[in-house]
């Protein structure tokens, strides 16, 4: 089979990284006899840096007709640091998600037994652990109004959620949760926030439709806590925009490295699949950053596509590799020999 | 000399752990030839069910003419989950934040030698840690127009934030860092959110007037991960409400258990101390709840008093009680003897 896949390497460790999940997806086409057709796109600050935007309308139409979207990572320091730029270059990835409506952002977090003892947690404490993160990615904070006032001694942003917004991706998350442990958690600020309130009345609605899916519901607050305290508690954890991005992150630390970690942000059209890590510029044209999220996030790709054998191939390759800790610094003690990010690359490639 | 204390037991497991530290009060009354004049007030779900208000008037008054006021713990489940009710006890506290002007919210966070053992975290992760986090605590999302639309389809929150809000705090925080290891993290989400980029702008220009204090940025999620991977990177953490409200549950597992972890919020004219802890209502009466946060808390209150021996002394006896493991069965291993709630409170006061 022929495929179109939209390739945006980004900024940072992106284009790195990315390099090394294509030469796994070309061995996939070789070994399974598939055409993947890979269009480049450009988007973040190297897209500023070439066309004064983040997100050029090219990107948008290589995107829309691609596939399925393959991104590397988004961000320089020179604009993190500089609160009154105009243009940044996470308004790319932002706006791309919303002008194809990627309202649904997935991420799995599970103990690698591999990588257990990289995590500052204790083993006892993670091992077993499997969650997925049902994060809604369109809405909310990050898109409601933003105001400064005009002499600048003012700023606010609106956090708005519909129930619409709320029961597309609330479904996904219960009939993920069916074919897995059968649970949901709902995790919100509802002794505080009205938008919080619309989500557990909502998601308690819904609720009622899985009958076979039990449902709780825990302030964010408590959540950030538990999921380093007994993450074993968690199933499908079901969240709005930004507390999905900060529990996210802190999940993070149960794989034993943020760069291990994939995710698909999905559409009712389009979906684009990337590593939950940044774009790390400090490491960027080192050969150290670890090219796992984005190797799994292809393979995440693939399952997409309906190409389970496929992603198949390159889950059980990467964890070859872990078991012969050919792996980046970021997963090895002080002293130990670490491979370069082009190495893991070209084995987990020769090993599909 | 003579002070008056407002108590406010609050809800659950309040009242039990409030009592504990009254009595810490009173051997440190006799011992230091104090009066310590108590006025009990009542706020949150007990105050509803007395007057159908979270925080009566009442309340107010007293919390207004007292030298300092000690809170429990508030919250009730019945109301967690009850999404549609229009008057809940958070809302007292909330209220009585605002009312009383209590801006500046300091949690400090530090691993205790002897409960190295009871995180999560590896030791050598978090062992010699000592950070305080200053959490702006009347405005922000807490505090900003909430809305639901007539059809009850869709729910909005603003969150905003002023040059003078930011200041107050601002200022607060780097002084705290001068008499420390002379380092603030601004903690936000200045690539989404507008405030946060009015706090980045804020804070480094006052910064400049504190050239002693490094200052530097972080994201809210990328910070939620560096407090577990590598709490010792920060000193004085500065943040807005709600991700200082987050950031510092989080940061709770460091200490070993929340149940130890003391705070308090501070305006112009008051200041009140609470635990960091709920309200527990699942242990509520049952003579098993942690006092030593709320003991604590009054320890952070006679420091702000001026009391400085006497803070010190409820602060020796608390690390004795866990020096000879006289704790609650929360930092106690599963088959180990446990103390009750009482016998915690009664060994304090004892030492005193
Ligand atoms: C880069 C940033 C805008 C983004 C977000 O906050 O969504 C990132 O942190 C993520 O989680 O994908
Ligand atoms: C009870 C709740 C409203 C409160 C808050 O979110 O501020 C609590 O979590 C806290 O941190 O003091």
């Amino acid at each position: 089979m022929k495929y179109t896949i939209a390739i945006i390497p980004g900024d940072g460790i992106g284009p790195e990284v990315t390099t090394q999940a294509k030469k796994a997806l070309d061995a996939v086409a070789e070994v399974y006899d598939h055409i993947f057709l890979y269009k480049e796109a450009q988007m973040g600050a190297c897209a500023i840096d070439k066309t004064g935007d983040p997100l050029p309308q090219e990107t948008i139409e290589i995107c829309k007709n691609a596939d399925a979207i393959l991104c590397g990572a988004i961000g320089e320091l020179k604009y993190d640091n500089d609160p009154t730029l105009k243009i940044r270059p996470e308004q790319g990835l932002l706006r791309l998600r919303q002008e194809l409506e990627l309202f649904c952002n997935v991420r799995p977090v599970k103990a690698y037994p591999k990588l257990l003892k990289n995590s500052p947690l204790k083993k006892e404490i993670i091992s077993g652990t499997d969650i997925v993160i049902y994060r809604e990615l369109t809405s909310g904070i990050y898109f409601g109004k933003k105001e400064i006032s005009e002499d600048g001694l003012k700023a606010s942003d609106v956090c708005s959620y519909t129930v619409d917004e709320i029961s597309r991706i609330t479904h996904l998350a219960f009939k993920a949760a069916q074919d897995r442990k059968k649970k949901v958690t709902l995790i919100d600020k509802a002794n505080v926030l009205a938008t919080s309130r619309l989500w557990r009345k909502t998601v308690a609605k819904i609720g009622e439709q899985y009958p076979d899916v039990a449902l709780d519901f825990m302030f964010i607050d408590n959540a950030a806590m538990q999921i380093v305290l007994n993450p074993k508690r968690f199933d499908v954890i079901l969240t709005e925009n930004l507390f999905g991005d900060v529990i996210s992150d802190v999940a993070c630390v149960i794989g034993g490295s943020i760069g291990i970690l994939a995710s698909s942000s999905v559409g009712e059209k389009n979906a684009l699949f990337e590593p939950i890590h940044g774009s790390y510029p400090q490491a960027a044209g080192k050969d150290i950053a670890n090219p796992l999220a984005s190797i799994l996030s292809a393979a995440l790709m693939l399952e997409h596509l309906g190409l389970h054998d496929e992603a198949d191939a390159i889950q059980r390759a990467v964890e070859k590799s872990l078991d012969l800790g050919i792996t980046t610094q970021d997963l090895k003690g002080k002293n130990q020999y670490a491979a370069s990010t082009a190495k893991v690359g070209d084995f987990i490639a020769d090993y599909i």
